[in-house]
């Protein structure tokens, strides 16, 4: 007890001192004798217990102010009732939590893609490789580039740190991936391989946050791992919003409205984040549009961070996804004329593999200097995980005609594809035909991100337990439906109006009940709430 | 071109303006009209041609603060050297690159524990599980293991997100293994799977670090993922000196001096990092220094950040790993006397899983509202990786007498702890013959860090080169040898004193060829300096 006052006596002293440096004393030096005057405050101070030495109050408080809604309150909430129910079913209104919070396809009953698989269980266990009864077992063409990957990293060693960038051979399987993809050249140098595309775009803001004055442009409403992720750096989100009248519409003149208002107040506005296809907006941008973002980003000398996670999950037949980097360089512009970032990630697209936490980015046209610094800053986490490196290459590089998976993994990849196709739209109609609710199309992505428009009662309900209003209704969503959903604050929104995410992922056979589940409890709501 | 001259009319423009914050408009707002004086100015900057808009100049100079030696810029030489042996081999006094440079078993030849990799590569493709043919591959008890893993994630979905702190039966599988290790209970909500244990490190960093008053006690010399990760957050490294002439002993006056002239010159020291079994020093505390370090922590109001991923690795017989949280609990010390953070990994024991990036810390005596915190931290990543996850339990519940592979693994564990034993000696003893150079036994860890005592004259040949005489001494040796080193200074050590990080991890076969080529170095490079 004695020694706990002591601290805190020590404390108040040191407090006291104010310096902020450490010179640091090597042994030999001498370090400043303690004050005797605490000895008095010590005495006072004996009885006091101890306490945690990290509180709320002593804490980061970047990381207080840092909100990530895809996993906030409404899931906590969630989970709180899954453990209800696995204690006693019987207790509440509904007989499992069904999580449309999240674009996570596999945990709604989505099978992973056999031919990825495969490649990935024999690379982890590479002696299948040498065995005759893996044939049985195995398709041949799985055995084969299990085979090729395994040769292609130094020492056969599956289980070795890799350059920080990711492994050779699989950087340059994935620049031919994107070369094909995209028609232009694509260099294994630019790839940086990261756990999920998260750590990449976190990467990214340490590099230009350098205070709050560093702003960065993003999209209202947003996948809330931006606004998180400028926040924990510390620097400002300059918002724009995209159109929800004309289809999530990202219009350049709002882009350079806000840009300017932010520098007029001071900002230093580093770059530009589009999602393509949004999230959680489903919007597909057309390729006119992404010609004046590109031409925007180079007049503005804004950095251009792409995130093209969704870029395989398209379902309106009239649009096409187009990489930035396509059409900046069929704009001819190269290397040296525009700094862009392209983040992809095994999460999405057709596998759903979010667990593997495989991802990329591909860095063209930063200065040699400043990619220096952001290979450094990926040596200090030494290497994304070598599993998600392989699935990321497989990704890029799936079967072609002729091996023997490509009938099966053409099967499995349009069956999922169609099916999430379906499911946009019968989501999207869904919510069109509930009372006080529109909804723009899901072109693309994995959500729909329908808008309320809430009766008056309803809004001072949710006042009188001090809830945003769109809190409250996810909040009353979920205990009366066990169905889980995003409450629009979480992604910004423009401020009056109400949304809420939902992924459209519950498998064909369950989305009927999942929707009739929903229309009878916003139709309670609304006889509840009506004005 | 005009554009971009209107950019930076702009710039100078805004930065005129001084603010800091920006007041977002939502869309119908006006914005500030853009002022005409610009005109001038952009007619005067038309010629300006585009330059990327990030440089080194204006990216955060935490970033450009932080140094990570171990694959810092003698790694960047030896990738160099590395390409340069492929395209043309005659062209090196060498034939091959020996990175000695980091803990990366793999990579020199370890060969992977056969049962972890069964498991993971049945889990990887539950497929396998159902079919007959699998028996003739894969030992019974791996299938049944990854039968119950599989089993026990919610929905069977190995390829789905898990929650944020990792699949719940993986961390009780860990708590478990915890509680056998110690005798003292663990509970499967205080581990937070993560990534290998960096991310980690990096959490704790952010939660604890809101400026540069914030100091955290470290070892000098360290691991730099430490000194890397505060300076990214923009903290102070506290220093505290391991003493090499009692085998990097770990002295609580030296602890307690600088934590007195950190405290009186203003610093907020908030955590203790213990490095143990040390890196880059190989030293194991005793269980009584550690009972002293578990007061000193307790009485001096600090959150001890136990680094213990190297805690199978001991080749000293009088030697024993004790967790901090066991010799905590062993005094009386429980959740609510002593906050403490635990870190393990995959990546080091006998099984040497760098690659996989699995990894977790187990969090003790934290605020409620504290770990609150950190879980939103942690769950902006969504969650690490399946794969990872599903390996550190293995890890932490390897085969038991009886399982059908247990004396395949023991003979396969024994046989790489032996033999790592052996190579410390060897390290350690080739280390001690070379002149000029002292080296404490590697009790634990990976790695010798032997002492140089380099001639005058080398010293004046590595000034006037501009280099720091560690590091003049490990490019020598790169340049000479293709053995990859790490100088002392990348670590920390006393100044004036002089050492370099080599692990000790080739292969019994190669290791006598390799300590001869580094013998051979060495005299040659004293026959040219020596006094």
């Amino acid at each position: 007890m004695q020694r706990s006052a002591g601290r805190v006596a020590k404390r108040v002293l040191a407090q006291a001192a104010g310096a902020t440096q450490v010179a640091a004393p090597a042994p030999g030096s001498t370090s400043p004798n303690h004050p005797g005057a605490a000895a008095g405050l010590v005495r006072q101070l004996s009885a006091l217990p101890w306490s945690p030495p990290v509180s709320i109050d002593s804490i980061n408080p970047k990381v207080i102010k840092t909100e990530y809604a895809v996993r906030g309150e409404i899931v906590s909430r969630a989970q709180l009732l899954q453990q209800e129910l696995s204690s006693k079913a019987s207790s509440l209104p509904f007989s499992e939590i069904v999580s449309l919070n999240i674009g996570n396809p596999q945990s709604l009953g989505q099978q992973p893609v056999t031919f990825f698989r495969e490649v990935l269980a024999l690379c982890d266990y590479p002696a299948l490789l040498e065995k005759d009864e893996s044939h049985a077992l195995f398709s041949s063409d799985a055995i084969a580039r299990a085979y090729r990957i395994v040769e292609s990293i130094p020492g056969r060693a599956t289980g070795a740190y890799s350059h920080s960038q990711g492994i050779k051979a699989i950087r340059e399987e994935i620049a031919a991936g994107i070369a094909a993809r995209d028609g232009f050249p694509a260099n294994a140098d630019d790839i940086f391989l990261t756990d999920g595309a998260s750590p990449g775009v976190h990467m990214m803001m340490q590099m230009l946050i350098s205070s709050e004055q560093d702003g960065i442009l993003c999209p209202i409403p947003q996948y809330p791992l931006y606004s998180a992720s400028i926040a924990l750096h510390g620097g400002t989100l300059v918002p724009y919003y995209l159109n929800e009248s004309s289809g999530w519409g990202l219009e350049i003149s709002e882009l350079k409205q806000q840009l300017d208002a932010a520098r007029a107040s001071g900002t230093r506005v580093r770059a530009l984040v589009v999602i393509n296809p949004g999230n959680p907006t489903g919007q597909v941008l057309t390729e006119q549009n992404q010609r004046e973002v590109v031409q925007f980003c180079r007049d503005e000398g804004l950095l251009l961070l792409a995130d093209e996670v969704y870029q395989e999950n398209i379902y309106e037949e009239t649009k096409t996804f187009h990489s930035f980097k396509k059409v900046a360089r069929s704009m001819g512009f190269f290397d040296k004329d525009l700094s862009l970032v392209s983040y992809h990630s095994v999460s999405k697209g057709y596998y759903g593999e979010c667990g593997k936490r495989g991802g990329y980015m591909e860095v063209t046209g930063l200065d040699a200097e400043v990619r220096d610094q952001l290979y450094k800053v990926a040596s200090v986490n030494l290497c994304s995980n070598i599993t998600g490196q392989i699935l990321m290459s497989l990704v890029m590089n799936p079967p072609k005609p002729g091996d023997e998976s490509y009938d099966n993994f053409t099967k499995e990849r349009d069956g999922i594809l169609s099916s999430l196709a379906r499911r946009a739209q019968l989501m999207t109609d869904a919510m069109n035909k509930l009372e006080g609710v529109t909804c723009n199309k899901a072109e693309g992505a994995m959500y729909v991100f329908p808008r309320l428009n809430l009766p008056e009662r309803a809004m001072k309900a949710a006042a009188a337990v001090q809830m945003l209003p769109d809190v409250f209704y996810a909040r009353r969503l979920l205990d009366a439906t066990g169905i889980v959903v995003v409450p629009g604050s979480g992604f910004g929104q423009v401020p009056g109006t109400h949304h809420f995410r939902c992924t459209i992922l519950p498998q064909e056979g369950k989305l009927p009940d999942v929707i009739a589940k929903f229309t009878q409890f916003h139709e309670r709501f609304m006889e509840e709430f009506r004005d």
